[in-house]
């Protein structure tokens, strides 16, 4: 027979099952923190038309993207979480309620040059709060709690949250005499300052948004401002009174970082930081970045903000919005080249293994019955092996308990459980054994899947 | 500004929240069984090489397929998560123990002509135990107690896993002197008998296999005798003793049918069906069907059987397998369609709202985490609403608590607890109050996601 390599395609990832069940481990404790805030899980279609997903025409996206014709269907695979999430919104309008939040984990696609760390074929986990018409600025001020709580349930402690207000920074512009376009380039300006430095920023100040050398270096000693969140906030608040925009931005930061501790944010997790600007137009309040506190050469893990027009190229209803996003491949790619993925979590396909040594399966099969209803995870080694290699099978898999199974252990109705770690080996009844490596387990069980060095 | 409309493509199934929640507690529940048998999670990449894909070639397969050209790249969407792990066990081979047991529930694509329950995008929940060189029939005997356990833990009782052996099948054939490409034929013809009737049948035994009417009678009798699956046994085992292939196949059912017990599947739940083939040439022993008991015209929700090459077309490993598919996306309709899906389950976004009256919200997000560290989901309403609109955002999303929080609860440390069911409302502490939500909350979340209505 002649046969077809069986290669996987380069930028997509597919983990070999110890990796896979630490990446099924972060997806749930992603749900599961996201699910504790409120959002409802949603899933939409990975094909969309076409015309839907590229209703907003952006030349970038355009190159990236999957797409294809199926018939007559100008299809196309979606290359985030939020364009569907606009579609689905606007098509089902009448159903929701809002606000509508939504959390969604799920692949999409994008045919970028491939390159370490950068997949064609990629998670993304996904909130998003929905407002029909307005949105209370609470829910932006519950953002960083959602981060902070996903962050902390894999298991990071070591991160920060920067955070920063459109409307300031719009604000602020307009009260220097930057508007219009030289607002946008002075935004997207500033916020390389983190790479490049105050003296090159300063430069691009001048050369390409037009300002004087004067002014310039009144924005980037406002944005440069140094002192802790609480004292930030003063200092903006001793330039209120002049701009509205500039006002309600304060405002909201102030009422976010008041709320902040009560939500269980420790003040180590959470920093106004005015340099942030996010690049793209869309966001128009509160935007969000997370940086590993130990690894700030990753750039952040965690982004998003607030938006006014969740959906405006499908329909006229005006949808504001805040939500945030983990590129979380990408995330799992990076804590694993860190060494950061926990090696004690359980990985392993089955928390015991049953291996009969007599023809007697029903007994065997009992046994794995008793575990299962227990929750431990349970496989039968039948293979016509030698003992030494049933083992090995375990030792490999990482299985943590083997349960032997002979003519004694019939006679008696008991098993023998074998501790793979320390080689000890116990004879004691079904019942008993599946309580006693429960127990055993528990740890590993409580283990999270970030391991930090520090 | 032009706007796109905001339409899903036919045969992709975008549910509406309370309806996604609920799939989303059928893909847990089987997630938690598949897990529980020792299966280990995989993730295989939704685009593959085209010529991967479609290596075995089958002229309906390539009609349906999504198939697509990016750069230089012949590429296609997964039609089905065996394929992909085929060409996963072939490419990952010296990096895997044997037998491998995984399960995957993902989405795979087919562009088939869209009808009501038939979907383009669909969700598989597949397992398969891949063995190198060759694996005990003790994995077949355990896939009937995971059908039995995926089902039980989705809440379906009335269902029967109606399974069969092709060696015993192709014994008999042999037997009867029916070989070769008669036997295929004879094969594919008797799988019909459920639907056509055994007159028909006959008819086309003796019209296309070039059966006697003798012939043909003595085929038919033996695979509609009547009995017990024990008393088939028997009648199977009265026949051993003339071909080796025939005897190797009744000594696999008897196996099976010892340990089911013990695995603890129900007697009512499991039944020889000799008439059961499988169409596929794929399979080669053991083939199983699952049929919802009082809803026999859906056809099978799961199946599957013992294979001899997973990955031929890749690899000349001898890869025997034996898995099960249940058409996780076809079986939601149907029971969404039937009214099976249990309404009591907890399928609200949230299970507290809290509602702050006054301007103090550090104290309601104080209250919020207590909420979300005792696990209890919760969501904080903070747009300018009347009251009333407060409580009715509650009920459209069928939260079932409100908690209340004015002046009077924060003076006096407490809060105000409102059950959206009955109306009651009482005043309690925060950590009092989430002890009295959780239990309160407790029988829906040990509701399961079917309710059976006999």
């Amino acid at each position: 027979m002649e046969r077809v390599t069986p290669r996987t395609l380069s930028g997509f990832m597919e983990l070999l099952p110890e990796q896979q069940a630490k990446m099924e481990i972060m997806r749930e404790a992603l749900r599961n923190s996201y699910a504790l805030f409120g959002f409802t899980p949603l899933d939409t279609a990975a094909i969309q038309s076409a015309e839907v997903l590229l209703a907003k025409g952006s030349g970038e996206t355009e190159k990236q993207i999957y797409r294809f014709m199926k018939g007559d269907n100008d299809l196309a695979l979606r290359f985030d979480l939020t364009v569907p999430l606009a579609k689905y919104v606007a098509a089902n309008y009448g159903k929701l309620t809002f606000p509508f939040r939504r959390y969604q984990i799920g692949k999409a696609w994008r045919g970028e040059r491939a390159q370490r760390g950068r997949f064609r074929e990629f998670y993304q986990a996904d909130i998003d709060i929905i407002g029909d018409g307005s949105l209370d600025s609470m829910n932006d001020a519950e953002i960083p709690a959602v981060i902070c709580h996903s962050f902390r349930s894999l298991g990071l402690s070591r991160f920060t949250i920067r955070f920063n207000n459109r409307k300031v920074l719009n604000g602020f512009f307009a009260m220097l005499g930057i508007e219009g376009a030289s607002a946008g380039e002075a935004m997207r300006t500033i916020d390389k300052i983190e790479k490049i430095g105050r003296d090159k920023t300063l430069i691009l100040l001048i050369n390409d948004c037009n300002m004087t050398e004067t002014l310039a270096n009144e924005l980037l000693d406002f944005i440069s401002f140094e002192g802790t969140t609480a004292q930030k906030i003063e200092m903006l608040e001793g330039r209120c009174g002049v701009n509205t925009l500039y006002d309600e931005g304060v405002a909201e930061l102030r009422r976010m970082t008041e709320c902040l501790p009560s939500f269980g944010v420790e003040a180590t997790n959470f920093m106004l930081d005015l340099t942030i600007a996010r690049g793209l137009d869309y966001y128009t309040g509160m935007v969000y970045e997370t940086i590993m506190t130990d690894y700030p050469e990753i750039g952040s893990v965690c982004s998003g903000g607030r938006y006014d027009n969740l959906a405006e190229y499908y329909t006229d209803k005006k949808l504001p919005g805040v939500g945030i996003s983990i590129g979380l491949s990408r995330l799992f790619y990076v804590l694993d080249e860190q060494g950061l993925l926990n090696e004690a979590v359980q990985s392993a396909p089955a928390d015991v293994l049953i291996v009969p040594m007599t023809e007697d399966l029903p007994y065997a099969a009992a046994v794995a019955t008793v575990y299962r209803a227990k929750g431990l995870r349970t496989q039968i080694y039948t293979e016509q092996k030698k003992f030494k290699q049933k083992l090995s099978y375990a030792d490999k898999l990482s299985i943590p308990f083997v349960v032997l199974i002979g003519e004694d252990e019939i006679k008696s109705d008991s098993v023998s459980v074998k501790n793979m770690v320390t080689g000890e080996q116990t004879l004691m009844s079904a019942e008993q054994s599946a309580t006693f490596i429960s127990e055993a387990l528990e740890p590993a069980y409580n283990e999270k899947i970030i391991r930090e060095k520090i």
